[in-house]
């Protein structure tokens, strides 16, 4: 039996459905067909995912005549790079993948982005379906169209804009993620209910403990919450000019955490999390947000499981690693920072001073 | 003095501007103020262009308040993979460049390539300009979107459609060029002629000679007549689903021609100019174009200086490397032919055999 919500993200000619909801991935194939011109889907994936939804997934694709090249690349955010990439087009290219067929990301965000980045770059750009199966991608990366790779200088600092043609994320693929994983995903939900809906927040806040322990009903309603958010924050600014940019809290200084600590040892939910953390200090000590709002925020934070503070590291190094973000403008980095629960800006005019204080506040001793 | 013809490619919130003409690169700074919001500019270039035209290009920036980035790249089509690219990349992110930056392609196509690739990826995209310094890149290479990188098994696999800000093409960087390469660039010319001019073609029957000693007037006509040839074709089909397919005439075979030969031996338009003698010879055998029209092709190719027979190898080893075109779909590959003089179409049925007929009647011996 499968419940299935669908939401779908208007952006004109590159529009495309979400699908949300419990044993979906038997439903793959016919949702996919109608994508899809040609006859081959190549299933990009890792080793950890592989061995559980692998044979599930082909075979949902075969039942509805697609011939599926299954790439299986090693697992981790330290894979996110051009080598990796190049596995992909080696495979796509000995298979023979032609610009009718498509790409499909089996797996969580560095699959999700690096299998958007394959397919916006092989032949000058080929369709690709996302199924994200880790918290953090159903409520973040599978949806935008974001994609990329990593510099050893930074994180995604080489990518496109590239819209999935369907994404189908099925709750139950969850049950296999670790909890740490699961509790790295929390962080970009917490993150829009701070920034946009402090409804969700109060929901998380009563029923925290039942979506950790993924009761159906209530996380399928808060994946929904989430993608929609997300999708109309996209629809309204696809190319990141302005609004699209709240959804980056808590990852200019998540970022050098990732960059410091050499992508590994953070997930990127965990340093989402403590970015968020930084980021409420900072506006906390600019009179933004209440100072009730800040505790709730790392309070909720803290009850996920979710870190709250820094490695102690000299705040110059923190600053060196957030010169390379992506948002940088005249050389200024602009700040996301919540103003309270539910409301979030941009800031173009923060006090060096004021973001050395914050970061030295939130280093842990 | 300067001489400046002005064409508009309409591509909706994509289009820009041609600059035609001679003279015109001291006012390239002026021209490119209004379209970039930031104050860099990072000229991309290589060991070959940089001693004759960075300095006066890095001036002309600078006289209208721009800072420059100056890349110089080794010179050649099998440098044009990711290794170089990641150069670009490195000198961006430790130069700070932001979205609001520009790069500037001066060089002919693979220069053009690789910084339209750069452009589109950096970042997720940034803006990019052309000074193209090549007889190919003015009539081809700058015009139209396609960037892209070579994969050992094929040309440009790698790429994004990605339209330049601006271009300026300026004649006079033509004087310095190598004759090898102004013939090569030749061969595109008369492609247009084919393809959609008739008008065109028995223009450079008339006034060949001229045209390659580099007349002014004549040159800027015939190169304004190209341009407009493939930006009216680039409008209607921005992302080649259709008739821009025809600007590939002779381009199947002498991207085999240029895979088999490891892409130095042979120039672009060498290549080209030899697989259009033999897609002519295919169209002839099939009674597409008149045996007339077929002389007249040839003939003007070969006054051109131009190669209008293939390497002697196996034809299998052609077959094998077209089955990699980016043109291929469902299995065939779609030849692009000449149906006489200012005519040609995309065929997709065309008989095993008579593609190696044509083949073997083109290997020189």
């Amino acid at each position: 039996m499968s419940q299935e919500t669908i939401l779908e993200l208007d952006l004109g000619p590159r529009s495309y459905a979400l699908h949300i909801g419990s044993g979906l991935l038997a439903g793959l194939g016919e949702r996919l067909r109608p994508k899809v011109k040609g006859g081959r889907v190549a299933v990009i994936t890792n080793e950890t995912v592989a061995p559980l939804y692998l044979e599930p997934v082909t075979c949902a694709l075969r039942d509805s005549g697609f011939a599926v090249l299954p790439v299986i690349l090693p697992d981790g955010e330290s894979h996110k790079h051009w080598g990796t990439l190049q596995t992909i087009f080696d495979h796509l290219i000995e298979g023979r993948f032609e610009r009718s067929d498509a790409l499909l990301a089996l797996g969580g965000g560095v699959i999700g982005d690096m299998t958007g980045f394959a397919a916006a770059s092989y032949l000058r750009g080929v369709a690709f379906a996302q199924v994200p199966t880790t918290l953090l991608a159903q409520v973040d990366a599978s949806v935008g169209g974001k994609t990329g790779i990593n510099h050893r200088l930074g994180k995604n600092l080489i990518g496109a804009f590239h819209q999935p043609c369907l994404v189908l994320m099925d709750v139950e693929t969850l049950r296999t993620l670790p909890e740490r994983e699961r509790l790295a995903g929390m962080a970009e939900v917490i993150k829009y209910g701070i920034i946009r809906d402090a409804g969700l927040f109060s929901l998380l806040e009563e029923r925290l403990e039942a979506i950790l322990a993924l009761e159906t009903a209530t996380l399928t309603r808060v994946l929904r919450t989430c993608c929609a958010i997300k999708a109309e924050i996209v629809a309204a600014d696809e190319r990141e000019h302005g609004t699209r940019a709240l959804l980056n809290l808590g990852h200019t200084f998540g970022h050098a955490i990732e960059a410091l600590t050499g992508y590994d040892a953070w997930l990127h939910g965990e340093a989402v999390a403590a970015g968020m953390a930084v980021a409420t200090r900072l506006a906390e000590s600019l009179g933004l947000c209440d100072p009730a709002d800040a505790t709730r925020i790392r309070n909720l934070l803290t009850r996920a499981g979710l870190p709250v503070t820094i490695p102690a590291r000299p705040v110059a190094e923190y600053l060196e690693a957030m010169s390379h973000d992506k948002k940088v403008a005249s050389g200024k980095i602009r700040y996301v920072l919540p103003e309270g629960i539910g409301k979030a800006s941009v800031q173009g005019e923060i006090p060096a001073a004021a973001v050395e204080a914050a970061l030295a506040a939130a280093i842990s001793c």
